[in-house]
């Protein structure tokens, strides 16, 4: 965590450029690693607000500021009508967490300590939340894809998909809240100990503080992917799959990685697969319900390599997650999956 | 059970509308709620024989006339020329037994009982013979999808299909008859106590009756489908999807969810998986038989929406029913992909 | 295995009626027969060679020489242009062992042992490993489908895809060698007693007699598939997914079946599951660089058919291996699904 802060230096140099026109590639990638740092300390005071408000309130906190990083990125994105950046950016996080962070976490886990084994139960809400968010991402698209000549029920379909997913999203934080081990199963409290020597205030200010950092910078990246899409000769999919998930949960991520690392395999789990579960059932819905108080409508239709991306992801790390017990082989094998569908998602015709 | 006698009110209704030549929509309800009660008391009295006739010729019984009521409509439909209906009321079946029925009895028997536990080994059984059903029903579709110019080997390889299909239904009822526990796993003798007060002569008499009555108002109900497509603006797909397997299981539904609340897990999931594998397995099979007979033969080729509500409905199924355990929350989760997939349906052009 | 040398007959017969143009089908049909024996002494001297070297070097030439007889086949078939059968072997492969030689193995075994237990562990390593196997034969079919208007990503998405499966199956073969029990888990030294009175010597000789006998035989069969093709009717497609995998296998396959019946059902889906992984994360990957070396270049894009029947065959093997124990009825039901694709395949245009 404390190496990423020299990432700050970045975030004057993307500002900076932005201001006095540099080439577009250098502002994308200097706002894009200054959202790296930002995005942690966001995370960090997110926790630190948590510790104080008692683990119910805490737990609510991390559920729905968990992404706020990306949140904010996409939606600028939505308002500068990158749409399919913005589906992508869904995708891509999905399946960063459970292919990349899973598997970078059950591989190093794996290696240092052994076989390492969990309780099933939580494990197995959580897969089977994240099949039944799929599900519910598969289904407007396919039904797009049989009936491409109406956009009006697509709109529809999506709407009430997205509020089916947010009802059973608040289920599953219920459930888990009356359930669960006193571990938290959704929210990332990890490190939560010494982050405790923040005041509520000091908590709230740095929140504030690396919001209002986010959006500028968010603004300034949005910005910018089209002339660096055109220049890099990569494609907006690209870089909303992989960079823009990349870029707002480093922090976490490492997190996870971490917690791994320790032994601690359920905690690493609840954090990755949490993640995407909040991605898929609350961030999604959200988009959509925002993007058409904004005017550009955002349709859950994603296209056939996303659906097969996020479908194929979320099964095997179902079948890793559901046995109970996870070693090296498994967070290799999810590395490799991720290894190839990014492979796939990078020749992807501009 | 009792309450729903009350509809029987609508079978004189529905012929009367019928022969008066009522508008349409009111003969298409009222046939539909009369064929509720009739097709409850068919179960009744299957169920009453099979007190009589000892628990194997019972369970027999009960694997062949389980879903007769659907079976009858379902052949007038047939013969009626609305193939699609007829295929849409088979994926309707599957669907809402492993979705609505099995979501329901876990929810609410989760709620009443906590976390419910029962044996793995028959779920298991029944949950791989149901992804084998799918896959059945998944593989001559996908064979007209790609081979589209020639129609004479749909019809072959729906035949082989059907035939490898009844094959394997024959097999899982022998497993269940010689390995499983004294319960039963596929048939319904749920309340057998409770009927067994009808002599083997009532039973014949009121399945009798119970049959005619089915079949006059099936008639009367198909007749009206098309006019209240027209009138109601929803689709003939809709009717068959959602309406057709719901009307002729309310009563067995009713059963299951009585059972799980009552903490009896195991049997009501028997229920909902067997009944969905005998739609899949024996009534699917059957009415491609059938169907040739009668001279408009229905091929095994399902819309691709119909393939993947399937798929993800089984699949989801599957991994709640296979770790021997339900709680609430898995239960609102495949209510919740009911409510989306029942959504997706509702938008299909008419 | 003794009964199969008399096969060893139609080997004089397939290379005189190439030599004196006899019909094509029976060249093809006597070919086919005499690479059975072929291929069964090649595996015995292979296992024969590992008993002498120890179980480190004796795992990995199982690992590699396994299917050497279906990749000498293939790389004739490269040679000859015909892509779609090498193609069609590879999905061949893998779903006739996952499926009719598990399947044959669990029914026997399941009839004569009743239900048969086994370490969940390596059967479940051994199943994702599959899946991503599967999921890895498919993202380049479906990058294919949404994009076909280039060829070139294709090939280099191939090539990519193929070193990740070799990597994932190099670290798959360390992680069986280091971690599992004495007994091999990818390899098939079932019956190492026997033909260890075989020394080095007599076992390099007949195993390079084996391998030359197999390359003239697969000249002649590869030679003959075209006309015969013509002449019976039945698809390039159809010899290459059930003729050529059947013809391959034969000898391994009986073993996997007896060592079934003898109750090792462990040992017996060790072999028919690490069979499969070896055709599809080392012959595969091994085919695409030999045949760009070639000039013919193999890409992995498989026809939606065969990635139904790939995806849909090793799920439900992977519900079947999962659970740990096995009974006759899942061994039907493995058959069924072979029954049912093969039929389609069967119906697939010439």
């Amino acid at each position: 965590m404390k190496y990423l802060s020299i990432l700050f230096i970045f975030a004057p140099i993307a500002i900076l450029g932005e201001l006095l026109h540099w080439p577009a590639v250098v502002v994308f990638i200097a706002s894009a690693l200054a959202v790296i740092p930002a995005a942690g300390l966001m995370g960090r005071s997110t926790e630190a607000l948590a510790a104080h408000t008692g683990p119910r309130l805490g737990g609510l906190l991390n559920a729905t500021l968990g992404n706020a990083a990306e949140l904010i990125i996409t939606l600028f994105a939505i308002r500068a009508g990158l749409l399919d950046l913005v589906k992508a950016s869904i995708t891509g996080s999905i399946i960063g967490n459970v292919l990349l962070v899973m598997g970078m976490s059950v591989l190093l886990g794996g290696l240092k300590n052994g076989v390492q084994r969990f309780d099933r139960t939580q494990a197995g809400v959580n897969a089977t939340q994240l099949l039944l968010a799929v599900a519910a991402l598969m289904i407007p698209s396919l039904f797009f894809f049989a009936h491409t000549e109406t956009n009006g029920p697509v709109e529809s379909l999506s709407l009430g998909t997205a509020v089916a997913m947010l009802v059973i999203y608040v289920l599953g934080l219920l459930f888990s809240f009356r359930f669960a081990s006193p571990e938290p199963a959704l929210g990332i409290e990890v490190e939560a100990e010494e982050h405790s020597t923040w005041s509520t205030r000091t908590a709230l200010l740095v929140l504030l503080g690396a919001t209002v950092l986010i959006a500028i910078l968010s603004e300034v990246l949005v910005g910018a992917v089209e002339e660096t899409v055109q220049m890099l000769g990569i494609s907006e999919f690209f870089i909303g799959i992989i960079v823009v998930p990349l870029v707002g949960n480093v922090a976490e991520h490492a997190v996870a990685v971490q917690t791994a690392f320790k032994n601690k395999i359920e905690l690493s789990m609840a954090v990755s697969l949490g993640s995407s579960l909040q991605i898929a059932l609350f961030v999604a819905p959200l988009l959509v319900f925002i993007s058409l108080l904004m005017g550009n409508p955002l349709t859950l239709v994603f296209n056939q390599f996303e659906i097969v991306a996020l479908f194929v992801g979320v099964l095997i790390a179902a079948f890793v997650a559901q046995d109970g017990e996870t070693n090296w082989l498994e967070g290799a094998q999810l590395l490799t999956v991720y290894a190839i569908v990014a492979l796939a998602f990078f020749f992807v015709p501009v």
